[in-house]
């Protein structure tokens, strides 16, 4: 098979397909016994640094369920890591780094010096990956955004007001620029070094732009995941910004020069639909807790998804948000059944 | 003073005013530290169920900052209580609710007789806090949406992912409406007992209603609320609506017979006022987190939010959320300074 005839990269191209390609965002994980099973050997550390398991694990839902695209299994703060943070991850209380980013001191301790080097083995885990599903999947890399990065780094702990970046936001916005220069080029030369090594899309997950209110998205978040987007569109891979925070936050990447808009579930699909297709292949958006619910309702759900884009390439199936670890797996498959049989028909 | 001439009533009906309202979301509490005093004598609970408690706390902002508008101290979870839930503030974990409401039998054994008999003390702090604050502010009373309560008392516990009632909306919908319609009439009640004991405004506080995606929020939170808004209209007394989730859950209330939309501060305003402030009088939205910030920025977002209203009245200053605990005091001062000196500016 010619690896540009994956469905994904086709749907992405706006090029005709048969029926919509679906990945799922945290398709490895939680949710899966035999992530479970792998995990009560392995902690999550072990399992990202180390390439067999990375491979193995990015495989998994793969091989249960077909899935149009793989997804390389890691975490978006082996960069923090990279630079010089502790990382912990804490049973149910979410991601330390320490010492917290708050002080120019703290900065000037950062290093940005060989990050790539120390992370290698996200490389070597794409290789491998590569290597096992060639011919049978696209392999999707990925990054945190600039300003989710910065919000992790400078909280140190998950929080539910993001005091400290927010404070920081409003007292010293030139710290904060400062930070998200150094981790937009970084993330830049993490990006191309995954493609280097045989990613074929990137996506940037922007979760944390869903803090910055809209006059100040732009500025904060927009700009740097624009600068990134444009760095790397010599190498020829698509881009997917995946950023939270609506239908507002979405215009403002209107004229950036990534391939795919990522919908959260929050967000009016038909509208983004309207203003932004003509630009970008989107890609979402089903609630993910509408896989709790009944078979009836997800059939509906999907239905009025599929339908937006009936007789129409340019649309990736995704949930708007990462599948919760709870979700029954027999709603998955049913899921992908219904995506299939579904846009079949509108195809 | 004519009691219908209060700045916030007036702005309400987009009267001429010389200078902008400002009142704050949860403008009684922690971050005051009379409020902190008061507190180490008394639990939540207890100042909420003692009228001369209630009163005396409601009245600490308006000494301290003379606000344009009283807000009753108490908890929108009086009412699930009254219902027949136990109620506990747990100490950094925030409310409980319980038994948590899941079952048609959790659903049958609520009560919803007598619930208004059961918060006379409600009605007591109104009349008490109106007999002190006559001729100087008027007294705004609210509730929880139906929606926000019910999220409450489904999942009977503070929740990240609201697991309970989201797998209730696409498994059980219509366990759901029947909750939801008991709310809407006790709500309306409730609201009623407190424009009957004094309160000369009402606000409805629609949180989360931001879970919703935009597709659902009408029929699960957008048509109870207009319910309540409609019921409410022979009493002749402005509510307020502040339903979280962005300009397209706003729109959605847009045929209400409100008189006041809440814009929460992720909103662009602008759009707001462009789309629906020939309806509505509208409130907000400054950052909470703005309160972190420098006077040099904390001045130029209120100016920001003001000169949208330029020479013009139906805006009412406020927060886009509810003020945080650890918001320096002095912070206040200023914002309140600079929206009283900008706003006289402005007309």
């Amino acid at each position: 098979m010619d690896k540009t005839d994956y469905l994904f990269l086709r749907a992405i191209r706006k090029e005709p397909v048969g029926r919509t390609p679906i990945w799922i965002m945290r398709q490895a994980g939680r949710y899966l016994p035999e992530y479970r099973a792998l995990r009560e050997k392995y902690d999550f550390v072990t399992v990202c640094k180390t390439p067999e398991l990375a491979t193995e694990v990015t495989l998994q839902p793969l091989r249960r369920f077909g899935f149009d695209a793989a997804i390389l299994f890691s975490d978006i703060l082996v960069i923090p890591e990279a630079m010089g943070q502790e990382l912990q991850f804490l049973e149910d209380h979410g991601p330390k780094l320490s010492p917290a980013v708050r002080t120019e001191n703290d900065l000037d301790g950062l290093s940005t010096e060989a990050v790539t080097d120390k992370l290698q083995y996200v490389a070597d885990a794409v290789r491998m990956i590569r290597s096992e599903i060639d011919g049978k999947a696209p392999l999707i890399g990925f990054s945190g955004s600039p300003f989710t990065l910065a919000a992790y780094m400078i909280e140190g702990k998950p929080t539910r007001h993001f005091r400290h970046i927010k404070a920081m936001l409003y007292k010293n916005p030139a710290f904060l620029h400062r930070l998200l220069q150094t981790l937009a080029k970084t993330i830049t030369d993490y990006l191309k070094m995954q493609i280097e090594a045989g990613a074929q899309a990137v996506q940037i997950f922007d979760t944390w732009g869903s803090i910055l209110p809209i006059h100040l998205f732009d500025e904060f978040s927009g700009q740097y995941l624009k600068q990134i987007a444009y760095e790397l569109q010599d190498l020829k891979v698509p881009v997917i910004l995946f950023s939270m925070g609506g239908i507002d936050h979405l215009i403002q990447l209107g004229d950036s020069q990534a391939q795919v808009l990522g919908v959260d579930w929050h967000t009016d699909l038909a509208q983004v639909k309207k203003l932004l297709h003509s630009e970008y292949a989107l890609q979402g958006n089903l609630d993910p807790t509408v896989l709790y619910g009944s078979k009836e309702i997800i059939s509906r759900e999907v239905e009025r998804i599929l339908s937006l884009f009936r007789n129409e390439s340019g649309h990736i199936f995704n949930l708007g948000h990462g599948i919760l670890p709870d979700i029954p797996i027999e709603n998955v498959e049913f899921l992908i059944e219904e995506v299939r049989r579904l846009s079949e028909a509108f195809h």
